[in-house]
């Protein structure tokens, strides 16, 4: 038997095999749990193959649908090939596929939405049934049969340990010296748990590598493929006008002596608008920064880079193609900057708390009490999930949302009367940026919050709309929070009726 | 100097005056901390005292208001006498007294609703402002002028760190052997904070008594005055059947192995649904229970008597006259078996997601899809406050709401298409209780969760009327969230107009 440079256990070697031979594994009905978190490290051979399995069963005119959970959204290859046969009747916890987010909207595919530290809980907890099939990706198989993960931990460990058969896909273009970012721990499956001992961004608790239940491996899968995430758009105006408002508000809490000049851990969303925070950051005077993050995106790997952020602690990478190739082919510049992490650690409350996070966050719209829609297109379209949001958002030192004012050309204002949509409560919502202004709510009643952000954050075009209904809220219902029921809603309503927010309204 | 039986510090003893006199330190805008936490170990000679001198300023002309900060909900003798005058420009963080609430929905006073385990933090962050006087009950001054805490810890300790002046109620009413119950242990002024020891409900991390710098105590003040809580309601048949669906549901989960035999740590929300499921658990064959909360309840307190459970950990009571009688005069049965934390630690997410705990709260409203209101009348009218019901909810192993389904003689139904006000969202929403039966939730897409909220939750009266909403939802909408934005709201703005939600939908 040749000398496999990534698969150094003899016994899984014997177990290499193709894509197709290693679907024939997975059946109608089956939970299947894979690697990938954000666009990184998900199998990418084995759910093709399974896609031209469930077709060709529709096509036979048989049932073919799996229920499946990840570690976070994956790629084309894995949620697109599955959606595009309509071979998910399940899907949790975080998606960012067109295709699959089609499915889920046409109730093709039950999505549950959910917080990502929930998953191992939730899943632990038996309501997410038992999982059949485990398909992980891996950048190496060493001597003793233990697992290098690439480029997302997520939930690979948890899935490792509970599925009944185990398929491993080992991607060579995956750098090899990733092991040495990886931090494996896990939560005991009783309780109480034991304390996270993480009490710096950079500790290291747990091994490099993950294990399996030898006997469970069905299949070994040779492939040699990229992540594919979409390019960043350049900053735009609004983009780069938020990140603004972002760093004179640090500066000003700096010179107050409310944080520390090398701010506190950073967490940052993933999007082009948190990407631009990131670059503004780094061209900032800040210095020596760190992050205790989710996801670590283009922005983020500069400033490793370039020295202003000294370490980063995640659960995966999400970076552009090129950003990619050149992590790949320069990995020793961040070798000792980085730890990823399960990610139900990345994002456990008992350490976002503990270490103080500054959280950034995406938001789709915010009502003028300050209440966040992160998820829902005019309350009803799923677009990805909450993700991470939530458990940043509320147990960080700092919790800030972004947007830009306005969306679809104007015919959108994201500053509503009410959001159609509730994900972060105005108790979880510290601080709202848009491209106008940065509305500092921390303290505020919901009547004084109104004013700051109808001032600070709306568009002109929409603010003496939106001074209107405020001035009629306090008129003719007055209250803690001065809605009103009729009207709360009738922007979305008339966005879905005519196109715009403002077309009647004008 | 005579030897008094609980101011055994001959400096504080000094310091004695009249309630009047202590009250002369406070001044118009100043921002006033005071104990009290679920209507027990508040101050009460004071505040009343402080309304008489802002009655005697407005009488005047002369402006005189408070920014208020507390534990959580207090008494008459303070948030009611304070309201009374208009004597409170804001309020934070919780609040049940009607003089007080009526302010608060009129705009007299700012109100801040807060999750209880952030108020520390964010006082921290300097975002409610500095803070002028602390007014804290204690139940003694020891020889070394620390301080034996009352019936609630609350944000105590904060307050007396944090407060350029303290004055102290000394209240002999309270038991002095509460001073073991007690365990002061406060998070770092910085980040990283320490990891919090506790690993299991009964372990005690801290120090029994309270600590103040002597020179800012300006005044000591003798009470003799019981807690003034309202007797809780007997169980009435809603409140059984609700007890009676969720202690099926535990013997379920037990025989599945979901659980076990001693459940987990119980959190229980304040009310008379809540108390009623602690009498049935009482009643019930469960053995060895134990409680990581926020309050003791009557219903607790006789648990812990009767021994089905053995230990609780809370940061206050919250008993009735009666049973906060009883409890004073048979201290001893309880003294092992209780510790009273800091709020902080009480409702700490790293804490609560490490033991495990299943956490029931109750719920003003609940939408098909599983989101929950707790606070809003009609999404405009504050009732309490959020309280500590987002601390664990978002980090319970089990996170349950109890509702009856029906309010106002059946003219408002508590499962609804959309709810007024979300405080609580779908995803840490698990289960749902009404004397209907019970939704278990985990799991469940939207679309899932709206069938078994209506068919096991929602009254006879409105089920029908919840299919055809989601029937039109589904047919005209689809989406991840079948909303109808016109109707979404309707039930509530009806009810605002005709007094029933039914009326016009016969």
């Amino acid at each position: 038997m040749h000398q496999d440079k990534r698969i150094h256990h003899v016994g899984l070697q014997r177990k290499l095999c193709s894509a197709e031979e290693a679907a024939q594994w997975i059946h109608h009905g089956d939970t299947v749990g894979t690697s990938g978190f954000t666009g990184s490290g998900y199998p990418k051979a084995v759910p093709m193959a399974l896609a031209d399995r469930i077709q060709q069963a529709h096509d036979d005119g048989k049932p073919f649908q799996i229920q499946l959970l990840t570690g976070a959204s994956t790629g084309p290859e894995l949620d697109g090939a599955l959606a595009k046969v309509n071979g998910v009747s399940y899907r949790a916890p975080f998606n960012t596929d067109p295709n699959m987010r089609q499915r889920i909207n046409a109730g093709d595919t039950n999505y549950l939405d959910m917080h990502l530290s929930h998953v191992a809980p939730l899943f632990r907890s038996g309501a997410l049934g038992d999982m059949d099939v485990a398909i992980i990706e891996v950048s190496a198989i060493r001597e003793d049969g233990t697992l290098i993960a690439s480029t997302a931990v997520g939930n690979n460990q948890l899935w490792l340990d509970s599925a009944k058969k185990v398929i491993l896909e080992v991607n060579d273009w995956q750098c090899r010296e990733l092991e040495s970012m990886h931090d494996i721990w896990e939560v005991s499956s009783t309780f109480p748990h034991q304390i996270i001992p993480i009490v710096n961004v950079s500790d290291r608790i747990g091994k490099h590598y993950m294990s399996v239940d030898l006997d469970k491996v069905v299949a070994v899968v040779k492939t040699h493929a990229s992540d594919r995430n979409a390019p960043f758009s350049p900053s735009d105006d609004n983009a780069r006008a938020i990140a603004g408002h972002l760093l004179e508000f640090f500066d000003y809490e700096i010179k107050k002596g409310k944080m520390p000049s090398q701010l506190l851990p950073l967490q940052s969303g993933i999007g082009n608008v948190a990407n631009a925070v990131m670059e503004a950051l780094n061209e900032g005077h800040f210095e020596n920064l760190c992050a205790y993050t989710e996801v670590i995106q283009d922005g983020m790997l500069t400033m490793l880079e370039d020295g202003k952020m000294s370490s980063a602690s995640a659960t995966a990478f999400s970076l552009s193609p090129e950003k990619a190739k050149y992590f790949n082919e320069n990995i020793g510049i961040f070798l000792n900057k980085i730890v990823l992490r399960s990610q139900e650690i990345s994002n456990h409350p008992e350490v976002i708390r503990r270490i103080g996070c500054i959280a950034m966050n995406g938001a789709i719209e915010a009502d003028i009490f300050g209440n966040v829609n992160s998820t829902h297109i005019m309350g009803t379209r799923m677009m990805n999930g909450i993700g991470g949001s939530g458990d940043f958002a509320r147990n960080a030192y700092l919790s800030i949302f972004m947007t830009p004012s306005l969306a679809k050309g104007g015919n959108i204002s994201s500053i509503v009367p009410m959001i159609s949509r509730v994900d972060h409560i105005s108790q979880d919502v510290q601080v709202i940026v848009t491209e106008q202004g940065l509305a500092d709510l921390r303290g505020l009643s919901p009547r004084s919050r109104a004013q700051v952000i109808i001032e600070n954050c709306a568009h002109p075009t929409y603010r003496p709309l939106l001074k209107e209904y405020y001035r009629l809220g306090l008129e003719n219902v007055s209250m803690q929070t001065p809605h009103l029921l009729k009207e709360a809603l009738s922007w979305h309503d008339q966005f879905v009726a005519t196109g715009s927010m403002l077309s009647e309204l004008k």
